[in-house]
């Protein structure tokens, strides 16, 4: 069996490249210090190995059943989650008065991740309950707070997100649910909600949605969405939970992966009867929900990463134990067979393994490096542009190149590979998720250069170009680190004049020109932080006079084939990008 | 329903880009005619279409099982099966004289692709029978050829092909199964075959498998390797079926997809009393499994593009129809919503898919019509080597890149494309084994750049580039082509270059750096004949003055898009091989 994960690799990110014991020191969060997120990692770890873990390839084989009345999960999702609420995660993230631990938002993460190793489709509904109780934390009003909060944040209640409908994916603006006012300020809500994760089943005592849904005489479009929260049970003001409201199981989707986490389609006021409350102002439903769904995004970027890692050590071990034919030119039949890693095709693909999660994951602690700044009254304005220009990236490029890392993943395993005696094809399968939900990546695409590089006349990206600038400088100060900087120096170069010349198509009015080709300069404006972060890595590392150990020289290793082999793909991209390449464009639909 | 295939994609490759109607004018296949061959296909749709497709989700659903006695598989899949052997499609391949129809390979393949895009795991079946048949003509003696050839050709009898065991997958200079000769003339196995697809079940009356295996005091390695013939029954001299053979079912392997293909772990000699039956010359047992490997292959890639056009087909109806979003820069949210298909970057999806299937369906049908070719005594040593140079790309290149198309397909139909309810996610798993089986891609290109590039002084690769050279020639002439032309002059130059360069490492001794990047050199040399095939393809359309129709505006759209998006990567690869590219070499295994 595998290890669970290296603890290392997670140590390395979040004290010696990112920093997070300076937290410590900090007002916001005073009295804490390395030793006590150490030992939170340390519980995380091992809950996760002991709870989470066991049960993974059995939520898969088993996946949800509805029978007209209740929907079934294997009990051992259940203990799982209840392990987590017990030791003390759910609140991990929250005000000591309200019970929890105030923790960074780079440790919760880390722990997170280490859940999310062991079995996303488990993880993903403390996820959605933590990002709902977020949600509430920052919109919701005192008397909502107080009944919902606390039995979010110790896993009484779950949450989720109910956005889409049947007729409306990607195009909220179509979404037909009503919200209708009440005359005790409530509403009544009429209307039917797809792909709802979490969206019924018996893991907690309740179930808080959090519900997109138009009033009455509404503008038409995003401008007139707001946000109810709508209780699968009624909630007493004493916070005894009554009957049930009118929230209907339509039923269950079935997919090809991430087949723990219980998908649905619901039907709300089916009874004409289903009481919400407004969350947030009027109208403003879109801009609350993107709280969540902006945490949702970054999580889905670590969740693909953390899918991607579990992949990459389980292909390592069996490289490392699997006896398969001789050196290249090894001419001797009778000869002992060597390590399927020793052969460099193989050793490759565990590389590029490698290089993908281990610079997604640094991606994903960058971004929550941030969220903690943001916390820490630090730059906030800045931080908080440069989060915005970094979330469709977080989520995206993970969610590409760690799905790779599983491909590669199960064809270093072969055969073998290809069944479920190894878990690397369902982590392929769960992975195949995640470029599609929280917005496609084809979404992701359109937000980043549509939206985020435009706004504020493009201060975000000059803030991004400034970070990359300083470790470029450092960088360029040592032999081992010189030619990454170099090399990152240069495609910067290339990527601000890429961007500036879409700029200039879009302030000519050409919208379509402008971001045709918006898919790959996601590709590469992911590719080139992700070489950022790789050169920030290596500098933690060259920075000294210590001896090198094995994993310094992987760090080394993995970075060096990132800039060698990965960051020569911009090239392609940037062309695509400055030339306008509109073969896509000039295909009529009818010649497909 | 989406339509099975559209036929004209068939046909337009089939007669007027490789002339297989100019096949029925020559000796081999006198006295057919292109009528003849549209009513083979006209048979093969309508069979794929009534006995094929309707079960291709339940096989996925109801994969293979065993309760230690008897393998079971749905019904309907015997009855699929049983349709194809109906309507003579066993024979037809083979003379006359053995009840076939003795049709060229172009248009049997062509016939077989649409099984295999109907349901490729029940497809499985029919490949490996008849390449099983087709070694058995080639090689084994005239008893062995009366006794086993008609009731394989009729499906009475399937075959296997049994290559691998547990410790000797990529590595068959391994094996251990051992032949021993008996008084008889007949031979006694015993060893453990492993991933032996179709090598259990009740479909047809007798299995016949074709086994590796060592004989006493035979050389190590692959040279001591020989072949036999393995029935799963025994069968009297006039033809009946008597006790069971000592074959032994120890256990059924559980896939990711392709799971109406049943694969099976067997024990052959359990009881020592396993009967089987040397096929070709001792010591030459790999030469001749080559013979069915080869053909295998090529299969492999047929099944991958079909898979791929399969799901390209559903895709581009589903993004027909689904309403979804406006136009980038709409304003007015009460507008009608637009299919998805009028948005560029749904366009681009499905126009790279096009791009990848129809390009892998070239290569194919390039395939199919140098071995017709070969049989028409056409140029024949030249034509083999070209073969022997393009098997490895034909396996590998739409293994990779029809797999590419169906992850496009899955995302164009969003979270739906990752549910059950649509079949793109099987596709998608179903095309994984592709890069697997068969000899993996990473040992598909060894034997490209170790093994055939080099071969008869780079002989192979010369007359690839004469077949090239003459259709830029014709590019050149006409002005939708001649950037095409010349774009593939200037590929063709660089990666010749690059070869010579490689091959001038290896005859400098370095092996090791001969090697390390074949991975890309097979990516490359894939790239180079698709874009080939695009142009090949673009030529057919151009030459004359007739009216471009949907289709040819179509087909030069996926060219346009081929060599505008997809050549510009050899750039890379190219790079890559010249520079010796040595990151994963440099890395030791206890760095990852």
């Amino acid at each position: 069996m595998t290890a669970l994960l290296r603890r290392r690799d997670f140590s390395f990110l979040l004290y010696d490249v990112f920093g997070a014991d300076a937290l410590a020191s900090t007002t916001t969060f005073a009295g804490q210090d390395r030793a006590m997120y150490d030992a939170v990692l340390d519980t995380a770890e091992k809950v996760a190995a002991d709870a989470f873990a066991p049960c993974a390839a059995e939520l898969d084989a088993n996946e949800p059943t509805w029978d007209g009345e209740r929907v079934t999960l294997p009990a051992s999702l259940k203990a799982a989650l209840r392990a987590f609420y017990d030791a003390g995660f759910g609140g991990a993230s929250f005000a000591e008065e309200l019970g929890g631990m105030h923790l960074p938002y780079s440790v919760t993460q880390a722990a997170s991740s280490m859940f999310a190793i062991a079995n996303t489709s488990a993880s993903a509904y403390l996820m959605l309950t933590t990002a709902t109780a977020h949600l509430l934390q920052a919109f919701a009003n005192d008397a909502l707070k107080q009944r919902f909060l606390p039995p979010l944040l110790d896993g009484r209640y779950f949450g989720t997100m109910c956005l889409s409908e049947t007729q409306a994916g990607s195009s909220l603006a179509d979404i037909k649910t009503t919200a209708t006012p009440h005359d005790d300020g409530t509403y009544r809500l009429v209307g039917d909600k797809m792909w709802i994760s979490g969206g019924e089943h018996e893991l907690s005592d309740n179930i808080v949605h959090l519900v997109l849904a138009r009033t009455p005489d509404a503008p038409a479009g995003i401008k007139g969405i707001s946000l109810f929260l709508v209780p699968r049970f009624h909630v007493d003001d004493d916070g005894a939970i009554g009957a049930a409201n009118d929230v209907k199981l339509v039923g269950l989707n079935h997919k090809m992966g991430y087949r723990g986490t219980v998908n649905t389609v619901l039907r709300f006021g089916d009874q004409e009867q289903c009481v919400g409350f407004l969350v947030g102002e009027l109208h403003q439903g879109l801009r609350c929900m993107f709280h969540m769904m902006n945490e949702a995004r970054i999580s889905v970027g670590v969740g693909a990463s953390m899918l991607g890692y579990a992949g990459f050590l389980t292909s390592l071990q069996y490289a490392q134990e699997r006896q398969q034919g001789r050196p290249l030119g090894a001419k001797d039949p009778t000869s002992p067979q060597v390590p399927l890693v020793d052969h460099v095709d193989v050793r490759r693909m565990l590389l590029a393994q490698k290089a993908y999660v281990e610079g997604g994951m640094a991606l994903s602690f960058m971004c929550a490096r941030l969220v903690d700044d943001i916390a820490c009254d630090v730059d906030v304005d800045d931080n908080k542009l440069l989060l915005d220009v970094l979330t469709p990236i977080a989520k995206a490029w993970p969610s590409h190149y760690a799905l790779k890392a599983n491909d590669l993943a199960i064809q270093v395993l072969g055969g073998y590979g290809y069944t479920r005696e190894f878990p690397v094809e369902r982590m392929y399968r769960d992975n195949r998720l995640n470029p599609i939900h929280e917005g496609t990546n084809g979404i992701q695409a359109l937000d980043l250069l549509g939206r985020k590089v435009p706004s504020q006349h493009g201060r975000g990206l000059q803030l991004l170009g400034m970070r990359m600038q300083a470790d470029i400088n450092l960088g360029a100060k040592h032999d081992d680190t010189q030619r990454f900087a170099a090399a990152l120096q240069d495609e910067m170069q290339r990527f601000t004049e890429t961007t500036m010349g879409l700029l200039g198509t879009a302030q000519g009015g050409d919208i379509d020109g402008f971001l045709q080709n918006a898919h790959a300069y996601l590709h590469y404006a992911g590719h080139l932080v992700v070489a950022w972060l790789w050169l920030k890595q290596a500098n933690a590392l060259v920075d000294g006079e210590a001896a090198r150990d094995d994993f310094a020289h992987g760090k080394l290793a993995a970075c060096s084939f990132f800039f060698d082999r990965e960051l020569p793909r911009c090239e392609r991209w940037a062309r695509l990008l400055r030339e306008g390449e509109d073969s896509a464009r000039r295909c009529a639909a009818e010649w497909l």
